[in-house]
Parts: structure tokens; C-alpha cells; sequence
């Protein structure tokens, strides 16, 4: 039973591989009447594109998101909105070596146990192309997402080891690697090209951070908003972990440190990372993601072939060096996927005082 | 549009509240002809309930799970199986001063600004007490995954800054808090009396193992294993992170000591956590959570009431001083819920060939 | 993968047996803040129990529903809700003798395929006694439509081949069968005192009336309203067929005969049975809903036993002779929970003008 | 919340609009290693389209299947298989007149009161070309369904009050309607002829007969095998009622004439059509569908304006005179994917030796 689809009411199923036609989204739920064109999503998927200075992959598509179903005369229709990128630059002649072997640190062993097969050809579905369509339907959910004033923004906070200690948000779409650290770009820089010199790659950590989000998010006890949360960005297949405002470091405080004070004018501090119980309570909410290194690396490697017969390999193809910073508007992107479907389900549950408050909000 | 459901082939619903009838659930989607009865709850209700020496929780259930409906000579049917645990020592006297204020640390003002209302009666349906059906449902899904020879096990490696090093999983269930190392119990002991005595709380991490798992369980894009095992175990309150394999660690490892290399045997090493693209890949699987300190504390502090005025709130009532050891079994629960779901999930998805190897593995 | 839930959005799952210790309902997604006691069950659940004068079954229970979790100082609070009915009259002695033989027109055989086993004992989970579950849970559903005006009203047009042709609504809740037409109460008597002379069984047909409901409720292109009433009302088990509006009749007109015209004060007829394109349009839904004879009868039946033997079936336990009039209120319930899900279903994807004018249509 | 999607394990998506780019659907839970091409869909497309002797809608497609995702070397993968068929001869000129107007018995009225808008090009989404997309994926359910020699057949009984009498399946693809009785083709074409003359239009009933299903095959309580028939052939838009076995008859039958005796060699009858309890019993499934006349005419119509204003209309542009004989292959397509999505979830629920009867029925 496949899981290919994300969310309850705003639903995104996403489809396609690698290195066939093109990888898309089907949307259902969006409500109708909001404006959408191509236009639309041209900036995040730039943002996602090898390219940003000193840190690109080799492999260049312009990502054109195209509508095909679900907008009539430039507005939604209520009908499902299916987004499809082609591929374009999908050349699989670097991957016929590694037909019949098993790539380390890659889902190809796992798939074939499941499926009896995997794709040799850059991973097929499961390769990171895949994240293209969820940047797309996280532009579709940041519309809905716009008009209350929510904002979603990922950034770097480590890289290969280097941290970022001063955050100036302000700095995040300069960086190269969406890191809010002006200092520490020439050190990321460095430790990036140490690597790829190498035949290594490095992982990292990002963090995300929503404003302007309004309490009553978040449908205990099992679809949490951080459970939710956790869920999509999990699903992200370079992701290890997650953490929800303190997060590990919560686990070493007391509970007069940990639990935020409540005055008049709101919350004193925001250790909680702006959920509780499950539900947002209108804080900031502050999320954080680590991302093991990209498998692909130049480095030898031992693994075995279909039969099981030991072998050796070593990665010639296109590789990014590390998840960041091509990671961070899919980050974004998933979480404004599961901020939208709860804000549509909160529709439906919230009791009718409430959810005047949320539409005002809105208005 | 509410969350209670976890699953999509074995669903879990859980209900009730802390101080109302009971507290079950309904489980649907279990196999028929499988042996179940109310004495097969007991070991594991009786390890979460408060009592295990130096540590209780002073509230006294016995949480005898009642079976309602599913079961018939013996044996569960294929229809819904409603397991229900009376509230029997529900006392909410305590609670009584605490009608207008929120708790910090809880969810009271979250529901409030959701539901209009919120349950000053020791939380309600967000009470810690809701964990009591998911061991229960835990129980069920054990019975799935016990032919398959796959073991849950989930133990204590921190405690309020203490940590295990000595890692003896034979010790654990001696262990207070669950806790594998032997030499730490004393010092766990005490910095639990400290703060006790300080009216204060503490929290802790946790590690979860999965032995016997087969490869092939786990749904992508976004039903991943990892996904889901994230998002089951963020839906328990007091969790605030979860890593798998290395975790946040690896975030700072080069793709070269991250890959786990492959050979004829099997897997070199297992930094991935027995997961990869989201499948299983026949490894153990290796979880951690971070839990936050109890919010329920001795110590005065700052809230507001109904109509936003400013209060002080001291909690007085029965309250643990950290979700650990108790929140252990509920862990176990908790992947096992995962592991049931998907393990049936694949059969409808394995190709035929494998299908037969999954099947071979369970006879 | 079971089937125990109706409803996406207002969600029904149903549970347990004929014979066990009761039965019951467990309903996700209801709005908090709505009034709800045991009180307001027993209208209902009076009208589906067994006594109405001259065509009682001779199974007498209070069916009183009890309110296990979901509701708080009188209110509903947005968690999962818990009805159950306990059995208190399940004498299953008269079954014993049915313990090894599939009972023709009734599901053991296939149940016996499908799950290994099957209930002797009045067909535990498969039994009618299940629909005590869903009318109460239809109470629910009509809490939350009361405030929109809108009504549901079944009725029975057809009994043992004695049809209804005189209807006057205000006459239903006085017949004993539901049926709107005082002239042929009489016959209808006869025919069933007939038939339980007999030892046989009588069918009828049913129709639903809803009047006051708004346009815009069902879901394309799937879950349009007139095929997700068809679902529900086909899942009730003596139901063999369902027609909308004209129905099969529709199938004999013409496109002049059978489109309704448009007026500038509505449509100038309704053929169509108040749904267009699976979506409401604001007219009367008329549904009819064809049900087959109890089958179990006192006519000796040949069938066989769990060996595949010859045997005769004789019943002499209490059956009802028709489904009619108890049917009745679980077609209303089954009605109202589709649309009490249609309409908090609306509130996601109904256009914002458009989800303003059905709030004022509820305020 | 949309409805878009059918099934809950092989869970097929549709989308697109009738004078946009295409249409198609998304099927999830497909089973991998399953071969599939483009030319597995051509009979069924051809079927589905305008041209059989004397009955065609003068809109001519190609209607060509896609691929765009899901298949890698002639074989299923287990990933999402996107279908896509282009829209090639999509003239919307003859709808611009009736911008502003709504057409009787089609759903522009009830989705502008939903969703703000309606889609005068020939109705956009709620077209009839977007069965085509059901057709495409009924045939990948067909791929799942073919190795238990499960076979379904639907075809034309009754067209504008002509019934057929004589059954001979053998001649239903001979027959421009798709019937099984060549003694009513002339009769059916003058009723057809004499309809298009007039400027108006027709329905008819049709029959779906289920040869080789699995006893086993249904989820009670909600999701009996025949409540999803009635909701999967309900959902087609044309359809307004649906029958199971003896259907409305059986409301007139005796229990001991609507009972079918169990014999050690089978069922004595097949009275039930198939299906008890909601579960299949190995017997035929047969099934009815009544279908309205087309709604778009010659004649001349009353209906008003988007402002409410009265208004005439004539339908001058491309329409069939009746649903038949073009709505065949999609009830057999929603059969098919209802009997797909219920044998693969049998496989979650069956008691395991039940499942390997199962199984053997398929090797």
C-alpha cells in the first residue's frame, strides 16, 4: 500500500523519476479561487537548482513547473492541480556501470528487497529529483498560507562541521548556502571544496522557523502539528533527525527551565518551539533538521552486486557535495505543505467562536 | 478533521480521558484467528504503570484492558477490537484551584484557542493517561510481528544529564528506569530525589532497538519508515526529537564514514539505523527520543488566566517527576503500532517474489 | 484492511457484536462545543427498537446510550466520542443448534471465507444489531445539521407489495410502519401477520426525503453526494438497491423529460433529485432504497455445514419479519451522517465567498 | 476536501478537464513487476470512443495513453503510474455562448453555488471526458485482476425503453450498443435516430456481470463489496441508480424465494447477485445501472443567467444522444478498480489460511 501522498484535506501526491519524463505533483483540497500560473513558481524552484555560486551541481534544468489540470482562466478551480516538471538533462549513460550494483548509503538495496527491482538510473523515484514536484506543491501551499500573514523560512545552521553563530536573517538569500552567518561562508566554502577534493561529501543542519502562525494548529493525539512536522521532514530521504524548539537539549533541562512562563502579553520564551500539546500556540515556531552526507561519493566503496557477489565502486556521475544548500526550499516547502492542510482542517474542527477568530486572522 | 487514527492497514483510534470513564482504543484492520485475551496485557500495562521502586507516579490503576468487542472464543475475528481501561483512581479534587489557569508546559492554552475550552481535570484527552490505550494497542500489534521473530526494545540512556555508558540490554528490565547500564542507577536515583525535593522535573532520551525486522517494510515517498517512526513517536507529549541511525551526528560525518559499505554477509556497519530511502533494510533499527522534563512542577510560576490576567500557579496533585521510566513501554508501543501497519501494508504492495520470502520468514 | 469507518471529515466507526457485550460507536471530527447527553438518544433509538404495535421482534433492550469519552461539562470538546449500547437481552442458547451450518441468505458462509470463521451466535459483527450503533451516531450527525434547517425523513413506500400512494409525512411517526399512507396500514398488517404465519419473511422499499440542504455539499468526482449516499445506504445489509431522484425511471425519459428546467426562483421541477454533478443544488434530495426479506425464516432451508455437508436450517430464535419499520431511523442516521461529513467537508473547499453564505445559512 | 480519489489500496486519482490540456489519473498501490505499455490501453480507449456503427459523437480523440511515470522497463515498479491522455480536438467555440448560462441537468448551477465558478467549455472537470481517465485505469486494475481469471463484461439491457430479451453475451461486442440481444439493434438505432431528430435524447440500463471472483472479496460494515459498487458506479454522472442482484425486485420477494439454498455443490441460485454480508461468495457479482438521458439537447430550454436572470438555451455543438453505448467501458473500469483495490486489500485482512487459498487461486 503506496504512501506517495502527504496531508488530509490539502492532499499532495507526487509522482515521477529521475530519469524519465518528468517528476510532478497532484494537488487536491485547494480551495478555489486563488490566482496560480507558472510564474508562480519560478523563484523557489530556482532556489532548489544547482547553480547558487561555488556550490552547484552539474546538472542544469530549468524546471519550468507547468499547470496541467485544476486552473480555469488563472484561478483554482477546486479540482485536483496537477504540476509537472520535465526532465530534461537526464542523461543515465554515467549510471550503466553501476546497473548491477548496489550503491551504499543509497535506497537501492532496500527497493529491490521490496519491489524486486530499482533503477539503476539515478535512483528513479527515489532519487532526490523527486523534491522538485514538493517544492512545487509547497508553492501552491504557500498561498494558502499568505493571506495570515505566515511566513516559512529554512536556513542553514551547520555545515561539515562549521556552525553558524550569528543569525542575521536578513543574510540567508545572499549566502550560498542560505547560511544567515556572513563569516562563516568562506569557512563552509572551504571545508565544501576540502571535500569534493577529496571524493567526499559533508552533511549538515538546518533550521526552520514560522511566523505569523495562528494558535489552534494541529489535530491531536496522533496528527500533532510536531508529529506532523516530524513526519514530513523525515521524508525528506536525506534526513536523520529532527528536533522541536530545544529538542535534545530539553531533555537535559529541568522543568522550571523548560516550560515557558505565560503573562499577559504572551509567552515569556519560546522553549516549547511554539507548539503544545500537539497544537501551535500562536509563537514562532522553531524546527531543526540534520542531513546525513550525500551518498554518492568518488571515494572506493565496497558493496555487492545483485547476486550478491562482493564488488567495488566508485561514483564518476553529477553529485552534489551536500544536501545543503539545495535541501533548504524543500525544507520550507514541507513544512508549508503541512501548515496549509492543518489550516484547512482546522476549518472543520475548530468550535464556531474559534473559527471566526481564525478567519479574521485571515481577512 | 481530527488525528486520534494512527495507521492505515492496522488503525489505532485511541479515546477517553484522564478523569473521565476510561481510557481504549479501537483497533481495525488485526487479522483474524489470532489468540487474544485480557492476561496478555498485563506485563506490559504493568510496566507503565506508576510503581517501579523509588520513581511511582502515587496514582494507583490496576488498567485491567477489557476487551469490548473483536474477539470470539478465544480468538480476534477481523472485525474492530475495542480495548477499554476504566478510570478507577481518577480523583480530581486536586485540580479544582486550577479551573481558570493554564498550565505552562501544557497544552491548556493550545486547546483553549482550538477548542474553546480546555480540561482542567489533569489535562483530559491530553493527559499523559491516553498513553495507557497505546500500550494496549501495542500489545495487538506485538501479536502481529511476534511470528515474524522482530523484538521491540526501548531503554533509559539519559536521565537528567546522567547518562548510560555501560550498555547491558540484559539489565534492563531490572533497571528502575529501564535503564542499561547498571552502574548509573544510583545517580539516577539521585538526581530523581533532587528534584523531587527542589519541585522540580526532569527529562531524559531514550534509545529504541528493533531486532528481526525483515527487509522491505516502509511506504516513499512520504510513508516512509523513518517518517512514521518520527511522527509515532513525536505524537507522544513529552517528546521533543527523534534521530535514527546517527542521527544529528550525522550531520558531521564525511559520506565516506556514513555510508554503511555492503558485502556478501550483509551490511559493514550500521550507521543508517537499518533504514535507507525510507525501506528497511533488514538491519537493526535504531531510534532515539528526546523527552522533555515534566511540566507539571512544585515550583511557582508565571501564567495567565481565562480572561488574560496574570496568576501564579503551584501544581500540588499526584505528578511523576519525569516521563522516564514510564514513557518506555509506551515507545515500544508505539513502533510496534508502526511496524504492524506496515509490515501488513506490504503485502499488498511486495512483489509477488517477495511476498513469498516476507511470508516464508513468518511461518 | 477492515471497513468499520464512514466518513472523512465526520468520521464513524463502528464496533461490536450481536451476542458480545454491546455495541457502539466511536466518531472522529465532531466540532466542540455542542450540546450532547444521553438524553438526546432515545427518541431514536426508540424508534429502531423492536415494538412498534403488531410487528415488534420479541427482543426487548432499553438500548440506553452511554457517553464514554468526547464530552465534557455537557459539551462536546473536539476529541474522539464514544457511544456505546451494552446487550442486555443476547440470549444466544437459541443459536447452538446453528453452530455448524451456513444460514442461507445471511453472511456465515461468507465470513467463513473471508476471515476463517464465523458467529453462530446471530451473526456477532454482521448482525442488524450493528445499526443500533449507527443511528446513534446518526444523532450526532443531526447536531451538527440542526442549526443548517435541514431535515431527514425516511418513510416506507412499499411493504410485501402493498405500495403507499397516498403520502402525507405529518401520518409517518403514527404508522407502525413509517409509512405515509393511513389507507393501507391495514393491508400492510396483513400481509406481515401472513407471512409469520408462514414461517416467511416480507421486503420493502424506502424512501428519503431531505429538505433545507443547502447547495454546494458532495465532492467530485468521486466522492460526489449522490454516490456517497449510495455507499452508505447500500452498506446497510438488507438494502439491495438505490436510485436518486427519477431513479431507474430516469433511464426511460427523455433529456426534455428529464432535465429541470431552471426558473429565477428555482428549479421548476426535480427530477433530478436535488443533486447535479454530485454536488446539492439546493432542492429536496429524494433517495429510494430497495431492501430484501429478513432471511431468516421458519421454513426448513437446505444448506450446508462447515464440511461442505447437506443439512436442513430450520430458525426458530426471534427474527423480525421484515426490515421494515426498524430500517427506518438507520436510513435517516446513515443520510445524516453522509451529509453532518459533507458539510464540514465543504468548509475546506468551498470558495470563500461561497463558504461565508453557507455560514449564514447556519447562523 | 476533495474527492478525487477511488480506493483505498489500489487508489486511482483522476484529473484534468475536458478543453484543457488532457486528463488522466494517477494510480497508486499498484503492485510492481506487473508488465504495462501504452498498447495495453488501446481496446478499452477504442471502445470508449465516439464511432461505433451509427451511434457516434462526432468528437474524435485518439485518445492515446501516456506513461509519464510508474513503469521502468516494460514493468510496474510499485511507485505512482501517471496516465495521461491528451485533449487533441478540444473546439470550444460552440460553448462560448452560453458563458453566463446555466445548463438544465448538468452541474454548472451546483459547482458555481460550490465553488464560485463553473466551467462553461463543455464543463471542464464534471465532463464526461473525464471517464476517459477511469477507462485508462481500469485496465491497470484489470492487469491485477486477470491472473485469477476474474473477468467482467457490462452491456446495454434496456436503451429509450427498448429491453433486450435474449441474452447472448457472445454478441455484446458485436452490437453497436454494446447489447446482448442482435434481435433489438434495429429498434434501438430507430429510437436513437427518431431522438436525434427530435433534438432530444436518451438512457437505458446496463448490466455488469462479475464472472470469477474470489469469495472473500468486501470489508464490512461500510465498505461491503456492494455498498462500493453502488458508490463506484453512483459516481459516474450519469448514473441514477444501482441494483444488486435482484435489486428493487427482491423488496417483493418472501424470504424463502430470495434466500439461495447452499448445496454441497455451490449456491442453488444467485439470487443475492453474488455478494453477503458485503462479502463476495464466489458466485456471479451482477449488477444494474440505470442511467439518464444526456442532458445536453436540441431543444429549446428555460434556465437563467450567473446573475439569476431567465434565459433560453439550445445546445448546437457536439453531444451523444445517449450515455450508451459509450458508458460501457467505464462501469466495467469502476468495477474493475473496486474488485482490484478489495483483492489487493484482502490480502491485509484474510486469516492466514485463507489467504493462501487465495493465493493458489491466483498461481
Amino acid at each position: 500500500m503506496a504512501g506517495n501522498t502527504f496531508g488530509r484535506v490539502f492532499r499532495v501526491t507526487t509522482f515521477g523519476e529521475s530519469h524519465g519524463q518528468g517528476v510532478g505533483a497532484v494537488i487536491e483540497g485547494c480551495p478555489s479561487r486563488i490566482s496560480l500560473s507558472s510564474e508562480d513558481f519560478v523563484r523557489d524552484m530556482a532556489r532548489r537548482r544547482p547553480g547558487r555560486p561555488g556550490i552547484a551541481s552539474p546538472r542544469k534544468e530549468m524546471d519550468r513547473v507547468e499547470i496541467l489540470s485544476g486552473v480555469f482562466e488563472g484561478l483554482t478551480t477546486g479540482v485536483p492541480i496537477v504540476l509537472f516538471i520535465q526532465n530534461k538533462d537526464a542523461d543515465s549513460t554515467p549510471y550503466k556501470p553501476l546497473e548491477r550494483l548496489f550503491r551504499p548509503g543509497h535506497a537501492d538495496y532496500a527497493y529491490f528487497k521490496k519491489y524486486g527491482h530499482f533503477d539503476y538510473k539515478g535512483g528513479g523515484r527515489y532519487s532526490a529529483r523527486e523534491t522538485a514536484a514538493r517544492v512545487a506543491a509547497g508553492v501552491v501551499a504557500g498561498k494558502i498560507l499568505a493571506p495570515l500573514g505566515l511566513k516559512v523560512m529554512a536556513y542553514t545552521i551547520e555545515l561539515g562541521g562549521i556552525k553558524a553563530e550569528n543569525i542575521d536573517l536578513g543574510f540567508v538569500e545572499e549566502s550560498p548556502f542560505f547560511c544567515p552567518d556572513s563569516k562563516v561562508t568562506k569557512k563552509m566554502e572551504e571545508v565544501m571544496k576540502k571535500a569534493q577534493e577529496e571524493g567526499d561529501s559533508l552533511g549538515g543542519i538546518a533550521e526552520i522557523r514560522v511566523t505569523g502562525c495562528p494558535a489552534g494548529l494541529g489535530e491531536p493525539v496522533f496528527d500533532k502539528l510536531d508529529a506532523e512536522l516530524a513526519k514530513a521532514i523525515m521524508s525528506i530521504g536525506t534526513v536523520k533527525g529532527v528536533e522541536i524548539g530545544e529538542g535534545f537539549e530539553a531533555a537535559r533541562l529541568k522543568g522550571s527551565e523548560n516550560n515557558d512562563p505565560i503573562t499577559p502579553k504572551g509567552f515569556g520564551r519560546n522553549r516549547s518551539g511554539g507548539i503544545l500539546g500537539g497544537i501551535s500556540n500562536g509563537d514562532d515556531i522553531l524546527l531543526r533538521a540534520a542531513m546525513k552526507p550525500i551518498p554518492s561519493i568518488g571515494k572506493e566503496q565496497d558493496t555487492v552486486d545483485k547476486e550478491g557477489q562482493a564488488a567495488k565502486i566508485t561514483f564518476t556521475g553529477r553529485h552534489d557535495t551536500s544536501p545543503i544548500p539545495r535541501i533548504i526550499p524543500v525544507l520550507e516547502a514541507m513544512v508549508r505543505i503541512v501548515l496549509a492542510d492543518h489550516y484547512l482542517r482546522s476549518k472543520t474542527m475548530t468550535s464556531c467562536i474559534e473559527r471566526k477568530s481564525l478567519d479574521n486572522e485571515q481577512s
